[in-house]
């Protein structure tokens, strides 16, 4: 089955935004076997809107329309939908109602535009929305299927979840599909690709997907096949069969970002974490604390960037710094038992630390950019890892140094460095 | 003047690809005057491609391909559009040569699919392609303009600038455009658009542009005259309108993030900035290092996450958090002072602090999430800003936190507070 994507708004269409919703909906599709085969971005013109949602029936079997559902003269999609269809819309009174409620529990009144929020294409299902004033619509006829939902991601996304998934699974089709995420640190795109490769190409009845992020790779293996617990059976064994290839590089197998993991375990084994930051300038505390309740294992970090803080915040010995300089295995060493040190915690603690070159060019000493050394420290033992991530730039340096100290950090927790 | 971009490129219909190019041409063919009036990603189909060409020659005078022009018998654009405009493709020996060359000096010999790269439209401008293997393509004949551009970024950018914007200022247009770029920290979307509207509607020559982050707009003016120095004269004069009825809230008179703004003031001072991030975890830290050379005026931070973190490493006297509570006026005041002790300097330093609770939720405490106070400490004394930042979710709380801070140092950093 094929789906097209219409996203409207003209602020779609200037330079500082872009349309990301039909990220989320791309992969919810795939999860179900539906393929995007095009995706369109419209400015506030019922014209277009219309041209657009016709010639997207044309093509492919569902098509999606989102934003253009506000209460203003310039949300268009529901005029634009309706010409299309050649339906009417129709004042839903159970919605104006609604929409009232929703204003009155404000403590506002509604005003009069806000109305045309309770316009509904003739023959089109209600879907709810509790985040917002947007109803969204599900039409349905030969023709295919239209969907109208509303733009914000906060919106767009429980509507879909809820609403439009199990009606999505409804609709006839031959088979069911299943999906299985693993998620990979430590290995490049090339790396992964070329040893999950003859995995994958040999089983015709799973489709595998890698996306790439910084040292970030992700799996997604959907198996197909008439039953659905066919089609878990297929993506599993699929799956399985990367895994052992993979190994240790494999952190998840759900779509579950590296500082979770780490956060889980840490949480397990009862460890406060101590950050200290180099190079990566606190991009490992914010991934950290981007995760809620990380405070119950989080203590904290220091973002030793200057020599000074490094001697007089962390307490690394000056003379350790001037004998091996800044950027060095000892250094790196010494950074993540004080960080330790630092963390307490009435059940331990475990210490991780960066240092290293982010560019552009060599640093004062003389280290090349891209030149970075990780270290985690435990109650047993410190660990160091040294690499040299070359080209890329600043950013990327300080991306991958924040993705692979993160991983030495889950490898240590697990026993396997 | 109209454009249609086309995004050619499988991948780009992903989950988890966005096609980030058609930002840049979007913003580079605004100050042009030209008017993006749809944008669309198809997949690696000649049909397809074909199709949308000429629908977008049908829409608009100047429509833009980027990608697919690739050596590899899935990279299709040359091809849809020859079918498009009904013209041959053409092997045109000087580039079969320069692809030969090209990869001699890599010590390569050239695969005899790269020849597909020396393929040109009947009638075409060859647009050379020093970062890549890939030359562009400039048709132009009585239906409009053509251009064909390889995807990736580091190849289309410096292509785009040093070969289609001279042609496209070459396409006969009545007027020419400068634009102006503010800054605006401290004021909601609504709050500037309503301050500035009547401003920009006064003056028919300008166009207005408002793009929101998260209390960080930016506003582009774009002037329209006759001749060049008109063009810049109306877009000044409104932007200077407009940043006298701003005020302080503007931070840059460019395309400046505010973490610059703040580190060229802090080097003309010869002032060291210490940090201490409670809820914001690293976000205020990582925006400053993510300037190339911070560690001039950068000593470092504390992530002090953990009460331990803030009494134990920081330095805040335990009973006073027990009097006051970790999210409370003292408790900033004081973490900011003691970031302000820690980072020293020869010429004086300056100490940030954030404290504040980003939910889900309110903390043990009590404090309803959103409530942040942030607090900066210099030699004269230390001033405090509390704010409620209501709905939006943990990342926005943190990004708001973030920003509120870094502008209450640029603000007392200019004696604005």
């Amino acid at each position: 089955m094929e789906a097209v994507i219409i996203a409207v708004g003209s602020e779609l269409l200037t330079p500082a935004r872009l349309d990301t919703n039909s990220l989320f909906l791309t992969e919810r599709l795939a999860r179900r076997g539906v393929e995007v085969i095009r995706k369109v971005v419209v400015g506030d013109s019922q014209e277009r809107i219309a041209a657009e949602i016709r010639r997207g029936r044309e093509e492919a079997h569902i098509v999606i329309v989102t934003g253009g559902l506000g209460p203003t003269l310039d949300d268009l999609s529901r005029e634009g939908a309706a010409v299309a269809l050649g339906v009417g819309l129709v004042e839903r009174p159970e919605l104006v109602e609604w929409l009232e409620r929703r204003f009155a529990s404000f403590g506002r009144t509604m005003a009069a535009n806000n109305r045309r929020q309770a316009l509904m294409l003739e023959g089109a299902e209600t879907l709810p929305n509790p985040n917002g004033t947007a109803p969204g619509q599900y039409f349905a006829d030969d023709g295919g299927v239209l969907m109208l939902l509303p733009g914000p991601p906060r919106e767009i996304k429980p509507m879909f979840t809820a609403e439009c998934e199990p009606r999505l699974d409804r609709i006839h089709s031959p088979y069911k599909y299943y999906t299985v995420t693993l998620r990979v640190a430590g290995l490049g795109e090339s790396d992964v690709d070329h040893r999950v490769g003859p995995i994958y190409s040999a089983e015709s009845r799973a489709d595998t997907t890698i996306l790439a992020g910084p040292a970030d790779i992700q799996l997604h293996v959907r198996g197909k096949a008439a039953k659905a617990d066919e089609a878990k059976q297929i993506a599993q064994a699929v799956a399985e069969k990367m895994a052992a290839e993979l190994g240790a590089n494999v952190y998840a197998w759900e779509d579950e970002p590296l500082e979770a993991v780490v956060g889980k375990l840490l949480r397990e084994r009862g460890l406060q974490l101590g950050l200290a930051e180099s190079c990566t300038g606190g991009l490992i505390a914010e991934r950290v604390t981007g995760i809620a309740g990380s405070s119950d294992y989080f203590s904290g970090g220091f973002v030793s960037y200057s020599e000074r803080a490094k001697v007089l915040w962390l307490g690394v010995s000056a003379s350790l710094i001037a004998e091996h300089g800044m950027v060095s295995e000892q250094t790196a060493r010494a950074m993540a038992e004080r960080a330790r040190d630092h963390a307490g915690g009435p059940t331990g603690a475990v210490g991780v630390s960066v240092t290293g070159v982010a560019g552009p060019g060599p640093d004062a000493a003389g280290n090349p950019d891209g030149l970075v050394f990780m270290a985690v420290a435990d109650e047993a033992d410190t660990v160091v890892l040294r690499r040299e991530f070359r080209g890329g730039g600043r950013d990327r340096v300080r991306q991958l140094a924040a993705q692979y100290a993160l991983d030495l950090l889950r490898r240590r927790l697990l026993g396997l460095v």
